[in-house]
């Protein structure tokens, strides 16, 4: 009785999206039990994608489900209790202080190589390609990093700094092809360890260490899908950073998911099970956090090549599905499928976007058009 | 013997940018009277800009005498009081309210259509050119036009929105090349009647009113240096206006002067004599007043191009000054060329930028890659 109370509300809910409960669309949720909607209302997102991960209902198209919750603002009428508190905490403490950095390198990162590598391009970029005029995964990774390298004009024997260099594509590429002496960042020991093994005998050094220790000066700094992790109350230490390791000459390139509005605290499922600390930054709190010490070039924005990126790593995910299975629960693949598909689904609505900002200690004089 | 103490103090400060006062470089500061040093470091800029205009020093390059100072930061170690109650008035007052938006356009762009016609190109363009393969002007600033409605996709029979449309030189292109319907307004009566001439039979509506004024929808919008007349109160208000008349399917593109830091006043020899209760906008002060309203789509940033405009735009003053000599005094001459080039400097020292903001309702879904 209650059920069909909830289930009402949920339907009421879903109606201006057109999305229907046991509906024939792709997009419909098939559900499996009822209670599904007191935890749904309870709990917003996270009690939903509990709910999928304990096999509570299905979908064929969760993308396109989460393209039409976000396109319609369903998200913001499910307010619960505990995201609020979410909020609050963000608000209250700085949960990316140094000794909690490490913390997204031992849960997420360390997942798993194997996972890792059967998702991701050979190259092992984990963060949006770039599908300009390209057919492949590892054709748009390649591509991207072209896109990021010419715009930061890369000559030989430059000294590079990545920060957050991950699995080391990028940094081996930036050596390999522009002949560049690379230093690269990571909090994840085996992703330190997978990217010096990557590298072999190119000029790359990669260092275990938090983005706050660094000190040397720089001809080009970047980073790559590294900044959703730093957190609002440290953006302006973080371009304090920039600043100082940055030559008077050089150019730094950030490439991070971007959100629409100001936020102090991230999904709750996503902070629980997939990135815990993480935030995605606005556009007002960046520029407010580098204002009087960079000078923007350039923002570039897309969104679509990162839903098509993350369309690529759930199918390289679930054609290996098979060989994979003695080491992941069938509870691990709905989670994981949960999280690449509702984040598609968000950059598909343009509720997120992929923001490539240069900027400069004091702009380049003369004329200077970045390439694209 | 007080002269002589305040130059050694003046010659002290400009030392650090390689300015010397009566030296043999271009940009060296000859002093023909030497109550000049008294006036710059008592009023900073006002004093040193009236000083010009009254004949009391000369420079063979005012652009790169400013881009010195202001690459050394010069300027920001004469604080003078007026500078201080210039912030506090911009801080207490909304200078821009309704009822004195009409001022800009009865001072500055009433000064005289006849100057303006021999200073600018024949299209009329009052703002920075686009000068990516052009030898000229006038092709610069069609190329600058290209740029912008390439940005907005404009498609025939769009009816589109030029909010601040000047002497009409972007909607008359606008109609002529793209077969679009154009609503331009103004606040300036002579700039209303010289573009409703330039349209002619075109299907270009000039309207003497002012943006807060809007109310019906449109597919496209543009503004091209107008909203460094807006003010920093106003902003907001401003992207609200936008967005109320905006189609959800529209786009819309903001062509404006930028700053590298936050102000809420501008400089006071420019208010003064050039532009009254103008204000440069920051990054962001433009983010946080669009948030929640637009989404980013491009963020383009040129300079260089502005420092070659202001540059062409003073030639072309000078070659004509003789025929211009019966209506403007010497002193009026002086003021225009301090004017011009010190803003030339200002852009060549990226202290100034120019900003191509392109943005939409919801973002824009599926690939979207903004021609430049």
């Amino acid at each position: 009785m209650f059920d069909k109370y909830l289930k009402k509300q949920v339907e009421k809910l879903l109606e201006p999206a057109g999305i229907l409960i046991n509906g024939p669309n792709p997009w419909d949720i098939r559900v499996h039990d009822n209670r599904l909607f007191q935890r749904l209302l309870a709990n917003g997102n996270l009690g939903f994608g509990e709910a999928y991960m304990d096999g509570w209902w299905d979908c064929d198209a969760i993308d396109e489900l989460f393209s039409r919750i976000l396109s319609n603002r369903i998200n913001e009428k499910v307010v619960t209790f505990r995201l609020i508190a979410g909020s609050l905490i963000g608000h209250l403490f700085n949960l990316q202080i140094p000794s909690r950095a490490f913390t997204v390198g031992e849960r997420h990162y360390n997942t798993g190589n194997d996972l890792f590598t059967t998702m991701l391009d050979p190259g092992m970029n984990y963060s949006c390609a770039y599908w300009e005029n390209c057919g492949t995964l590892d054709e748009a990774q390649q591509s991207k990093l072209q896109l990021v390298f010419g715009k930061l004009m890369l000559q030989p024997d430059m000294k590079v700094l990545d920060i957050g260099c991950g699995w080391g594509g990028a940094a081996k590429y930036a050596a390999e092809h522009y002949n560049t002496e690379v230093i690269g960042i990571t909090v994840s020991n085996k992703q330190a360890d997978f990217a010096r093994k990557l590298c072999g005998n190119l000029p790359v050094s990669i260092k275990h260490c938090d983005y706050r220790e660094l000190g040397e000066t720089y001809d080009r700094i970047y980073s790559i899908g590294m900044f959703e992790h730093v957190g609002h109350k440290n953006y302006r230490h973080y371009f304090k950073v920039i600043k100082r390791c940055l030559s008077s000459e050089g150019l730094f390139l950030l490439h991070t998911i971007g959100g629409n509005e100001s936020s102090t605290s991230t999904d709750p499922w996503i902070s629980k099970y997939i990135f815990p600390n993480s935030m995605i930054p606005s556009a007002s709190q960046i520029t407010a956090a580098y204002e009087g010490l960079l000078v923007l070039e350039d923002w570039h924005v897309f969104a679509h090549d990162y839903y098509l990126t993350l369309k690529s790593w759930h199918e390289n995910v679930q054609k290996n599905r098979d060989r994979l299975a003695d080491r992941y629960t069938n509870r691990f693949f709905r989670m994981w499928e949960y999280y690449l598909l509702s984040c598609a689904g968000a950059f598909h609505a343009r509720r997120l976007q992929v923001w490539q900002i240069l900027l400069s200690p004091k702009g380049v004089t003369d004329t200077f058009r970045v390439p694209r």
